[in-house]
């Protein structure tokens, strides 16, 4: 039986004139861009121009929502209420999907950036906050979490779907956790052991922990990086491999 | 024949911490709310909150689109780029899309607020720059413009929808245009005097100009303010004679 | 011996056009005006202004820094590494003091405001971002921090002089910390009270705590609020009491 | 006798995660650092980062202040009230200083950005505002101006010393204007043909206009770029050239 996963990564990121990523690069390898919404990168003629490469490229977009933190790029967690994190979400989400229509295409998911990202993971206010916003937009719109993280269970409950997410170049404790960027070994470099890593993710469901224990992730879409050459390189090698053994890449698609 | 009025106000434009109108006082006396969307005024949470208040009064709601300039609350002309432009004001309506679907509500018109409105009057390379952006994201929404003023007859040669707006409380010259507001007369503060005027407006087709001669001014509808006591009851007195001399308040319905 | 006493409010907090405060009325009440640097209020036009009501008024101003975050007045904890926190906290009391000579005055002192104060007080690697930041611009502005919080300890380790502080409208546990917003009674609203138990302050080193225990509270300075008209008039009952109790209000002067 | 000139770039216009140019290679070939106050470009830390590495290079800075919009980089003119133009370059000369002061260095002279420097130098209500806010803040430090335009006449007459500039890659007209970037042949890409300009400019007084007669530039201060390898490159034969016919490369010091 064919194997499928969905290879996605973060576009949209350049701001005005500063600009980051590679974003035609990095189209022509995923099945699913992740494109910032303007509170952490991204303004609205850059963030269109991304859109329209995304359709011509049939790649998949979504809505990379996050803390109103230019500066700190979306990065730092902020203690926000929960009916203004909602707002936040929502309002972000539908600035999207107005500038996906101008592009001739839609937005089919929600990923939450940075530090909202991890802090829905594990903090249940927020993570409803986040959840209630989907919910009032497009309760069709899957949301994206960390692979085995409660958040993905409480959006389930509530009625949304979801998509679990495994990261390409980090290292995994046994317990299915993220090891920490600021312990030693946590972020892999090796594109070919990256990429038979990714390999063994899709054909046994786990790959193995920072301690040499068969890890089990259960993960319906593998984020990959695009900021730097090394990282384009990494997903080349990634999305190639996986194409020569036999899985299709292809943006997830939840079950009616 | 039954005579009918849209009222117009601004809504939505506090900001964080900082408000700035009666929204809930202004909103029992007008039939469109022009929305704030976060580019001059508005932070989502206060602006969805204006949004649920508008639903419940069936007031119906337009985006209120602006140069991005918070601290100058959008009435500094800018020189913006039209692709710049164009996408800013997508991002608004889709931003302001997303919060009133939140609220059970929808967005029915597009009025560009301060500088932008003004700018846009006659500035045809912005003025296109902002029907693109219509035509882009919804090319049902009708473009609220100064009556009389280019920008109405360049966005129905392309395609939209146009509501001509006349304000209550500013002088007229004899060719239609405004009195500037820097001076003196421009600006009419007797609500009583205000209310005759839009009366006469409505039932002869304009109004006297600062010089005294009969300006004919055709407007689908007129802008009334809510940003003092003093404005909210100049609202209430116009809404009270035009509905006493038998004209209905009603929002803006563009034929099919 | 003469008693003397600092009172201080938050000013400058308007945005734009947005105003908050009655800057004008607490300028008559107090010796000591936290002036906003724009990161979490004021915009520099704004600011100039309170900068040249106060010099008017001689009210001696100091620096209200902030966390960035206009849209949540500062008032969310952020998780802001520690060599951005310093370099916004030196930006923020370089732009007052600019301001402030323009207006004749000068920058005396640094409080931090809203989640920044409450989160340096406790938290050692943010408090010590702000106080490398003042020893960076000027040594020889003191810091304000909450009276018996660990902050001032360190600040004066590491050579700074510093400011305790108290507040006029909130109850104290017996350990002299402050009752949480979140609980009933955290909050004073009589002003009668509020001024003899900053009366009690003065003369007796203390006051009594939420469950009735005398609490000894070392303060030089009492924050009161100028952001109501209740606000203005408790700051004016307080300062009536003192005053005719004999205690001098005056700007907290450090020892050379 | 010796020949000297200041050669002066844009530097510390990164932000946060966003980078721009290459400061430390320019820092070797300037004598002056025109440094980003956080209007249009720079954020505290990576401001901080800047002077630091001028104070190392005994680079002298200026205060680069622009108006208040990041997303379109300074670039786009705005119509600022003459009292906002006025507190927001206090304000930002302010930050500077404070950063400056961090760094062990300090503000030696101020240069408008992009469409500030561009507007000031012939509309003279917004020259005025600028004006005013130099001899408000510090009106020692002179003032950079386009050679020849009417802004540095008006400077002197309200008693600010001025620092007139040239530009090393662009054509001008007969009359001593710069050709506009929308011409061809307005922008010079021949590193060596721009070094030799420059030489004519010191030696001679003058460069070659447009079409090809000798015009008379006074300048103090010629502007290079370093925000590409080949604007570093030209910068570099700029330096190089001069250097090696006698040309001593020294920041601009005004006369007591």
């Amino acid at each position: 039986m064919l194997k499928t996963i969905d290879l996605n990564s973060d576009l949209g990121e350049s701001f005005g004139q500063w600009s980051m990523g590679d974003d035609a690069a990095i189209l022509s390898l995923v099945s699913s861009a992740n494109v910032a919404c303007g509170f952490h990168a991204g303004s609205p003629a850059g963030i269109l121009e991304t859109l329209k490469a995304a359709k011509a490229q049939n790649v998949v977009v979504g809505a990379h929502v996050a803390y109103p933190d230019l500066v700190g790029f979306g990065r730092r967690n902020m203690d926000v209420a929960s009916d203004e994190l909602t707002a936040d979400v929502i309002y972000q989400i539908g600035a999207l999907q107005g500038l996906a229509r101008a592009a001739g295409t839609e937005v089919r998911y929600v990923k939450p950036h940075g530090a909202l990202y991890n802090t829905i993971a594990h903090h249940e206010r927020q993570a409803l906050a986040v959840i209630d916003a989907i919910l009032a937009v497009d309760p069709r719109l899957p949301l994206v979490g960390l692979a085995g993280s409660p958040v993905l269970a409480l959006a389930q409950q509530k009625g949304l779907k979801t998509i679990a997410e495994a990261f390409a170049d980090r290292a995994y404790h046994a317990d299915g956790s993220l090891v920490s960027r600021r312990e030693a070994g946590s972020v892999l470099h090796d594109a070919g052991l990256v990429a038979q890593r990714m390999l063994q993710l899709i054909t046994e469901g786990g790959v193995n922990s920072i301690d040499g224990k068969f890890t089990p992730i259960q993960a319906d879409s593998i984020c990959v990086h695009g900021d730097s050459p090394g990282a384009i390189a990494m997903a080349a090698e990634i999305r190639k491999l996986l194409e020569s053994q036999g899985v299709a890449i292809r943006a997830f698609a939840p079950q009616a």
